[in-house]
């Protein structure tokens, strides 16, 4: 059975209040599975193969709950409006592009790649609505060898014509298509882009489609107050926005469901989160590029929510959650002093927590070194970064997430037991 | 006559509105000065030294108004706590230790080589109240290549025994001591610490020294709520926290003066700091990670208030002034959606003005392309971010920024017509 050990200084938050840390110290993978952590080998382990990171840290791999990989081409540009006209001025207008397998395949082998090298060891993605690009998307990530989750968009009102569909018959398809190419990584998700855009029957649809392949779902949730009055505007019928979802079985209970955002989610709607088990995908870079606000984390996480991040590229605009991590932290800070100061801020345990454990859950048993995880790992390399003083582990890390690290000094990474990426080190 | 061309795409913002861009053009710099940008050399001009930096962007040197050089230890670390606790439990354990020069020499080494591969060629920066270690500073900056005020810091009370002054008799030492090293490129800046830290007697004296040597002064102004309402008990007679400063020549006027953060300047403060011509440094970044708020910049530029940015390490954890661009309009957005909806936030023209020709204003004609302004420029080499579509130069340029591409995409820099970095590309 193929067994091996990495060798470093491992850290990890088996809850979000505890950063554990063991210097110098083996972490064991059996097949693609975390079998402890040792100080020294044991016996039986004594002929295991070990790797030998040195001085560097080794975490668990992160988890990207929300992220857009047709608008990956355009991160970091447009960030001049707010959500609905952002939509129709620079997300419809380069997802049409995607309707040309050609571009979807240029495109979308820069986002895989750019994924591989990121921190993100797990992701639930967006494609547009075009079956085939998903698809290319779909290949692309298996052979990045990433975990994830991804979904044909669907979308029959408000789009532009070449975006909206008539029915969920494409999605259907595409269900069925995934299936046949019998990947080991990648899995389709419902993808309703957000009550907007989408129809009762198209959501009745899809809630069909869902229930028969026993489908989790993903989208958007109370993002952005104008969005918020259009929603209640086309379903009456729902008593708060999530209710929309609810009332076709996309929102959780016996469907998976992850919501991104959730800036402006009421009493009940917060309440119907936690009691249908929908995890929220907590987006902090893209909801202060589209001046939505800040989504109220720490009510969530008191109230037993599940919670994990999300870079929401392109209203955010990178794919790192090393950024997530800060940006969630940074929000909380503004949300204590200006909106709520009996929510104190993130700490970064608890931050560090959220992009681990706290989005590795919606993959099941993901994000610790804790035993039975599967086994997802980063080796940074912190030594480029010089200091004068001596650091202490928990330090290193809060350093190395705070300055960015995840750009070059990601120098291994591990998914489900297999090295997918090693830096070249100059 | 030493003069030369650089050869590429050319951005800058002569006004806030307005990014210019010249593709595949020329910008002259003869000795240390910009004489125009060109699309096609003139004849008079046919035999100059041209450096063809291709398809890069060319854009000038950013400001940093306000950094903490021995904070930079520390940077990305402790973010955990408000402005005063933060202050004794991390800034003044750590610059305590700049007693031992050679503890001063090896980390401002390492703060001066980040700079120098920085997006900064100017600085406004702190030291400690080290008169040794600071001169320690200024060598290594004048090394660096940057051009920097270094100010000794003040401070004689509320501050630990180890850093506590009795008198400004080291300051005046260190002010002599520096003209003798005879810099190019670095001045002295009288630096109080801020108002809690300084008794009149010791404002009295820095007052005087200010005068008789013509020096321009940083310090702090109303970044926490509950440092103003400590000033306020501490010198009640003051009109308002800048008034403090201002009772002692210390707030422009004839004294050339930046204030960083006026997160909580109310409206006489801000009439006194525009009456004054006080230069505001603003810096987002740190007044996240401490809690301290936003500032409300829209409010200060509409008033014609200088305003530049800064990366204030180690409240900032980054000192990357790309960072600090888009920080700013990240928190603009959340200033107008949650505090006031009549403050339109920064579009990007405007902060990229801010780290460019509005912090550069300090050090007089620099952070422009412009006739007659001193030759600071950046090279960006975007090429290493792929994308699938076709880019206009300000998009590019905005996806530099917010990617943060000074980290690895600078492959050259020039301060005052003089080459201080050059990558070597891989």
């Amino acid at each position: 059975m193929k067994q091996f050990a990495l060798k470093g200084n491992i850290l990890f938050t088996p809850n979000k209040d505890e950063i554990k840390f063991f210097p110098n110290a083996y972490v064991i993978c059996r097949r693609d599975t975390c079998c402890g952590i040792y100080m020294t080998l044991p016996d039986e382990l004594r002929n295991i193969n070990v790797i030998d990171y040195g001085d560097s840290l080794i975490v668990p791999g992160m988890t990207d709950l929300h992220i857009h990989a047709p608008q990956y081409s355009f991160r970091g540009m447009g960030m001049d409006c707010e959500l609905l006209d952002w939509l129709n001025k620079y997300a419809f207008t380069e997802e049409a592009k995607y309707a040309d397998t050609d571009y979807a395949a240029r495109a979308y082998g820069i986002f895989a790649d750019s994924m591989k090298r990121s921190a993100t060891t797990r992701a639930v993605i967006f494609g547009t609505v075009h079956r085939e690009a998903t698809l290319i998307l779909m290949d692309l990530m298996e052979s990045a060898g990433i975990v994830s989750y991804v979904g044909k968009v669907n979308m029959d009102r408000n789009a532009p014509d070449d975006l909206r569909e008539s029915s969920a018959a494409e999605t259907l398809k595409f269900i069925r298509d995934s299936a046949q190419r019998k990947y080991h990584l990648t899995m389709p998700i419902i993808t309703p882009r957000f009550i907007p855009g989408c129809s009762n029957s198209l959501l009745d649809e899809l809630s069909e489609i869902r229930r028969a392949y026993d489908l989790p779902v993903q989208s958007h949730l109370s993002e952005n107050p104008g969005e918020v009055e259009l929603v209640k505007e086309l379903m009456p019928e729902a008593e708060f926005y999530g209710d929309a979802y609810d009332r076709y079985g996309l929102f959780g209970r016996e469907a998976k469901t992850v919501m991104a955002h959730c800036v402006y989610s009421s009493d009940s709607e917060t309440k119907r989160i936690r009691k249908n088990g929908v995890w929220v995908a907590h987006c902090p870079n893209s909801n202060m590029n589209l001046a939505s606000g800040i989504a109220p984390i720490r009510k969530y996480i008191d109230a037993g929510i599940r919670v994990g991040l999300g870079s929401d590229v392109a209203g955010g605009q990178t794919e790192s959650i090393f950024r997530a991590i800060t940006d969630a932290i940074q929000v909380s800070k503004l949300y204590w002093r200006y909106i709520d100061s009996s929510a104190k801020p993130l700490s970064f345990a608890e931050s560090f927590y959220l992009a681990t454990k706290g989005g590795g859950s919606f993959f099941g048993n993901a994000g610790s070194f804790e035993q039975g995880y599967e086994f997802d790992a980063l080796v940074i390399d912190d030594s480029i970064i010089p200091h004068p003083q001596m650091l202490s582990l928990p330090e290193r890390l809060e350093r190395a997430i705070y300055i960015g690290l995840d750009k070059n000094g990601i120098t291994a990474k591990y998914v489900r037991g297999k090295k997918i990426y090693a830096k070249i080190t100059e």
